[in-house]
């Protein structure tokens, strides 16, 4: 085993984001496909540095679970949030918000989509650099 | 750093787990509490080798993600199948089960609860020994 090698990797990558609601490097390995019965969809997501998904919602809500590197989060009209390892994030439905790695570090997630029989995600606009750049 | 640490730890142990339904020493952390927006509950359980929980079922299904170690899954009828970090496990609703460290290794789980509308867990029978050892 070699220790410079992230210990934390659980998950293989998986594929490319598409670029239409990704800005930046980004790879989903989806982990559970949603269906009828457990109406919930999760996948495993890894943003590379600068790397972040478009501003959206969830009609079901989600939940985002830290797992690795460090990365931002923001709710639309409140300031950009530092997350870290092992930080869970409860996002309420129809909430706009944005998730990514942050400037220097990767970032690893976890997200949950509950109750996806509500629907599973709406696209807005893309988070622009200098919303981005906007973390204090 | 010291390398001999387990690289894995997201969360820390939390909780020692109730002994009315647990067998051996398991350690729950809770990440989401259940609510009425989310309809999802969330914890990371630790279980020390040898260690594992009563039959059970849940009205709302489970997904069982793994982030550590080796364990065991088991429904009724069926055999134990073992599981490793990076394993995901679809449990239906209503379906009768049991999950565990394995013989000789800790394992630590997300245990993802959906649908709690339909309610949260139904407890059943310890799990003797004899279906423990099982195994093959």
């Amino acid at each position: 085993m070699n220790i410079s090698e992230n210990q934390n990797t659980i998950f293989p990558k998986g594929e490319r984001a598409p670029g239409d609601y990704f800005t930046g490097t980004v790879w989903i390995k989806m982990l559970v496909p949603n269906d009828l019965t457990l109406n919930c969809q999760i996948a495993n997501v890894v943003f590379e540095p600068g790397a972040r998904n478009s501003w959206h919602t969830h009609p079901g809500g989600q939940i985002l679970i830290v797992t690795d590197g460090a990365g931002y989060y923001q709710e639309k009209g409140k300031p950009i949030q530092l997350l870290h390892k092992g930080d869970v994030v409860n996002i309420p439905p129809g909430v706009e918000h944005w998730h990514g790695a942050s400037h220097v570090s990767g970032f690893t997630h976890i997200a949950v989509n509950p109750n996806t029989q509500k629907g599973m995600v709406l696209w807005l606009e893309r988070v622009t650099d200098e919303e981005y750049n906007s973390f204090k």
